[in-house]
């Protein structure tokens, strides 16, 4: 992938606008963290973790947009950045994570110049950059002992270098398993309603040569029973203490079919995903969005107009359904409950 | 439906070109059987019941070409037109079963004169189209008492009056519940990759008023699972003879979860589509369409050029994920090898 996700140049957040692949490449500047908001929001940059990313530097822009202010404005401006930000997209909790971590290291450093704080949290938000590529190449690491040589391998959605600062969570698996020489095809869900399977990893797939197929998602349960799948791998945009995982709308139907071939089902994904405070999946906020999504593609209309629609972002996929969690901390095998809790002390 | 699907007027078939739909009324006029078999081709019109029609309209004016010729000519030219008409899409049985008919009747006249023939056809190919709406109209009849009031019906791709020569099969039962008083909601698959739910069973619903929510086709699990659905009807293309049905890509996979929700999953087609010398789906042909059905949505370029993809246009449900089939003889209830042939002998 020569093209970056997120790049940040001269206190500008410069995104590779994903609405637009792959036909168009075309780049979406964020000035400050309306912009970001709006960016995460109208899913120009998308994928848990790249929203994660996005985010903290929406809390920097927002810094640096108060600097200039009272100590007490510098705060109250930055905090209120961050609701903003946290709530342009419900359902991810890597997007919490990773404001409230800027949020943290702004509290802890209260007491220093602002010019101070500004320094700390630039350097904070590239560390947050820079650290997603490292945990994802771990991930990566730790789901290549998944795939066997010769696999046919179905996804969903996108997981890769676009849904990630860089390499990707279950496609970064792929992306290990294809670069250490095994010898395998992909299968790739197109995903509807916003087609990240046709739009962003058939895309990503080509440029890195990686034999694949691109299917409707209703073929997948034929491919599951006729045995053409060896293994299912997925991303996740939040994941229970139990396990329980929200991934984008149609993750579940695959993981009920996978089940009943015994095809095995891994969910790929950062620790940050683990929201550890939610028993299961049922309190997890599915997020609904417009009814274009499915009304029109590529700006043309396709069904009536003025037709009700029911459009959730997501599913969860109930934790009984997964042979196992791929995490940078190693692979979570059930019983989740108990397995999810060793890794929390790991983290920072 | 002030629109009709298939109309022979002036010794043309006039077909309501459901490329266009729902935004675009249009007409796609065939002079030929050529003309013909590309409108079932190119999916003009489509639907099992509805290509059936066309097609014997297809020999009939494959008939009236070849009238001046010799005998023998006329003959060879109808019989070579059937062949090109019932190859035109391989997997509904309905599109063979009228061609076989009027060749049947062609033969069976064969010592009278080519105007008397013709004559003879004419007759013949309207009262399919005659017959097909009665057939629908008694389906519709048979299928009403199973639906509850306030059922919530999951219904997928389109088998209403736009799939037939009128009325509808799945739809007509849906049109016969709600005209008979019964509160009833739908939720329409889109549909992928031809989105025949999203542009012609929204549009169906809408012109009738029928309640109605439109899905992408991944979201059903999700209903299923929740128990938002209380039954899922769904039409044919071909039947085999121990239940096995090819239906619209997309159907498996809606009755794997329905069977794991002990949701009563309906198949509604008339008689004619059931293949009563196939044992079993194994058997049946799957046709594979063209990669631009997914690459391409409005002729707009979706995916990025030369991915590689894979397009049944069709899927085969196993008997034992089928509640019942209901067809204008009765409700065919398990064991269907059993009950499927005690309807064969009031067949024609």
């Amino acid at each position: 992938m020569p093209l970056k996700t997120i790049n940040f140049q001269d206190n500008k957040l410069i995104l590779l606008d994903q609405r637009r692949l792959p036909l168009e490449i075309s780049f979406f500047q964020a000035e400050n963290y309306q912009d970001t908001a709006f960016a995460i929001k109208d899913m120009v940059v998308r994928g848990a973790p790249a929203i994660g990313a996005t985010a903290a530097y929406g809390v920097y822009l927002a810094a640096l947009e108060f600097k200039n202010k009272s100590k007490d404005e510098f705060f109250q401006g930055i905090i209120s950045a961050g609701e903003t930000l946290k709530s342009a997209r419900p359902t991810a909790v890597n997007l919490k994570w990773a404001v409230n971590g800027m949020l943290k290291i702004l509290f802890k450093n209260r007491e220093k110049t602002t010019e101070e704080i500004l320094t700390i949290l630039k350097t904070s938000v590239h560390e947050v950059a820079r650290e997603d590529i490292e945990i994802n190449k771990k991930i990566a690491e730790n789901g290549n002992e998944l795939i066997p040589d010769k696999a046919n391998i179905l996804t969903h959605c996108n997981t890769g270098a676009l849904a990630t600062v860089d390499y990707g969570t279950a496609l970064g698996v792929i992306r290990k398993a294809f670069s250490s020489g095994k010898t395998i095809h992909v299968y790739i869900d197109e995903t509807r309603p916003r087609l990240q399977g046709a739009r962003l990893t058939a895309f990503e797939l080509q440029n890195m040569e990686i034999p694949c197929t691109l299917i409707v998602d209703s073929v997948a349960a034929v491919l599951l029973r006729d045995g053409k799948i060896d293994l299912v791998l997925v991303g996740a945009d939040r994941i229970a203490n139990n396990g329980d995982t929200a991934n984008k709308i149609g993750t579940y139907m695959l993981s009920e079919i996978s089940q009943r071939f015994n095809v095995p089902f891994y969910v790929v994904a950062p620790t940050s995903t683990i929201d550890f405070c939610l028993p299961t999946g049922e309190e997890i906020e599915i997020e609904e969005r417009d009814p274009e999504e499915i009304t029109h593609i590529e700006g043309k209309q396709i069904a009536p107009a003025n037709v009700k629609t029911y459009n959730p972002a997501f599913d969860i996929t109930p934790a009984q359904n997964i042979t196992a969690i791929v995490t940078e901390n190693g692979i979570i095998k059930p019983p989740f409950k108990d397995n999810i809790q060793k890794i929390k002390p790991s983290l920072a």
